[in-house]
């Protein structure tokens, strides 16, 4: 086991009919802007549970952040907050809405243009304390320091963490999902899924505890996550998706393991270039990095067969194959289709892609030995 | 799955040569009273680490904290706490070491007698900030806001929480296993797995990762911990039994589900009357509680026979009791006697144990029908 260090301080609050304990976690003396996105939470009932439990409080509200959060957007919220003296931010989203509102809350404190702790690897520290009120699982964002953000003017897509970004609460109420488009569960479980396997279809790290408590994270979701297409009223259900996709990236699991992150560096690529979901970027591009780093994977994607997917048949190699097709085999029984060519990208995108990489001299994966060449490997691989 | 609410601010420092990082984990500016127990810190090297990585803060210390700290020893600290302005407290040892330091930290700001706070179950919300440098590996209190309290005159042993109470940070480094007595590792072991069980062998919760995870440690200490007792100084097996004994008791695996606790409310009984160390009561009592609860927990314990001993041949009733069985094989491969009469306590204390709870008018067990005749049926079971 690897040394770490570990700290999260945001309070989890999770249940249903939780969203009213609004008033008792925001100290009345705050001014909160109340950011949101599309508009479904004045169509589900959010906004009223929200408005309702604030009542007595001083309230503003920014909305129309889009998924992959667009910096201009962000970058007027900023002004306003500004403006209107904001002390609070409180996220009321799914993964899009807290990253864009991490952001704004980091901006509020930054000197200068803050493109620039984004456009390169950046010590931050400070923010305007921020909460979160969960609509759409998937990102783990609600209990986490990370943001991802968009840039489309340079077709950009960029993240930065920041510890004064932990949310200081996340209100998770699973009959949220009741409402959520078949499509967004169906990124949700993918996502989370796919950050579970980042940190744990590495290497033999002697982590015994963080293995079974990933292959229990695989394990729900490949049993929970076809009923949820299915039915997506089921409590139980709903309560242990949202459980797993805010245990899948907040810490817990990735405490003295490896890391590899690749299938995100290069799905982030797609959506830069062609706006696809995150989590059918990770769905198409997962199966070839596996694929392509079987050899440096062996020992754990065996492991990962037989523990998730109970495939113990064959010579190491034809379990391998198996564990491979069950993966892509899970995402596809989600309703996703997950080739290149589903979505009419082709060669040229992949040499850009490679090309990105190659520029920034940037190596993937968790043992930093994915080289641009491997990355167009993985995506003719999926194409 | 139940609602909950979950926050743990501490900040774990994991691994081997971490404890030089305290210079850099309290501000110089404060007065930090070391607290330590009888001694071994001076032998084991863990003293001069400490020493070392505090050169140039102000220091003073306070040693002879007993296993089961005791009243009136923690009052001398606090009584010398105060003199001398005391604003910062480093527990430097295992659960005892830390629990009596969260009493100290809790009694400095505390008006009145405090024992108050330990008589009855009352709200305590402030303390002097602590951390720790753990030396022993069993009670969790390292990542948690309990703590546990005797008072030898009056042969009583009381707990408390307080979140004032979680450690700011806590150091864990695995090496410092390699020298301690295997008496030690071997209640570490057993504490730690009758922490988890107490959480997870109730009924189904419909929290299926959290079961998972509670499997996750479980099958882990069977794994390691006849290995560990065998040979302490296996790097891997060190740093995954440490890590065990955190994620047990941090919260992490409690999340919406039912607790049951039986096992230590009656283990803490016999500790206070006979002074038998904490884990050797829980190997005793736990499989008592299991056979005589077996109805209740029927469900759940073919689960954790199935999932965490492999158990899955003969009829329902066979396999419960070949998994208490397997329990107990489990105690008693880490070299520790099971029953009361190994320990030469007989009928009276089971009846002045029964009485106690009859007396409390405090019904045991995660459905709260552990009667104080039923206590007395667990007790005759492992006499």
């Amino acid at each position: 086991m690897n040394n770490f260090v570990f700290q999260n301080p945001t309070k989890l609050v999770f249940g249903k009919g939780e969203i009213a304990q609004l008033a008792q976690l925001i100290p009345t003396d705050k001014k909160i802007m109340i950011t949101y996105g599309g508009g479904s939470i004045f169509k589900n009932g959010i906004y009223d549970q929200v408005k309702e439990a604030l009542k007595g409080h001083t309230v503003a509200e920014f909305g129309g952040i889009e998924p992959n959060p667009e910096f201009e957007t962000l970058m007027r919220c900023v002004a306003q907050c500004r403006e209107q003296g904001i002390d609070f931010l409180l996220a009321v989203g799914g993964g899009s809405v807290i990253d864009g509102t991490k952001f704004i809350a980091t901006a509020l404190k930054w000197e200068g243009d803050p493109w620039q702790f984004l456009a390169k690897p950046m010590r931050v520290t400070e923010a305007v304390p921020l909460a979160a009120v969960l609509t759409i699982s998937a990102t783990g964002s609600e209990m986490n320091n990370g943001s991802v953000i968009s840039r489309r003017e340079i077709k950009e897509k960029r993240f930065f963490f920041n510890d004064a970004c932990y949310p200081q609460f996340s209100i998770l109420d699973p009959t949220v999902l009741y409402s959520l488009p078949k499509k967004q569960i169906a990124n949700g479980v993918i996502d989370t899924f796919v950050h579970v396997v980042e940190q744990y279809v590495t290497f033999d790290n002697k982590a015994y505890i963080q293995d079974y408590w990933a292959e229990g994270i695989l394990k729900t979701l490949v049993e929970i996550g076809p009923k949820l297409i299915a039915d997506q009223h089921d409590y139980d259900n709903c309560a242990n998706f949202m459980y797993a996709a805010t245990m899948a990236l907040n810490g817990f699991i990735v405490m003295g393991v490896a890391q590899d992150w690749a299938t995100h560096m290069i799905g982030q690529e797609i959506t830069a270039l062609h706006g696809l979901d995150h989590g059918v970027t990770l769905a198409i591009v997962y199966p070839g990095v596996i694929s392509v780093m079987r050899e440096d994977k062996r020992e754990k994607l065996l492991q990962y067969g037989e523990r998730v997917f109970g495939i113990t048949q064959g010579s190491e190699d034809e379990r391998i194959d198996q564990t491979i097709a069950a993966t892509a085999d899970f995402f596809r029984s989600l309703g996703v289709a997950i080739r290149l060519s589903d979505y009419n990208i082709g060669d040229d995108t992949i040499e850009e892609i490679a090309n990105r990489f190659d520029a920034r001299r940037f190596m993937l994966g968790e043992k930093g030995n994915i080289t641009p060449d491997k990355v167009r490997e993985i995506l003719h691989t999926v194409k």
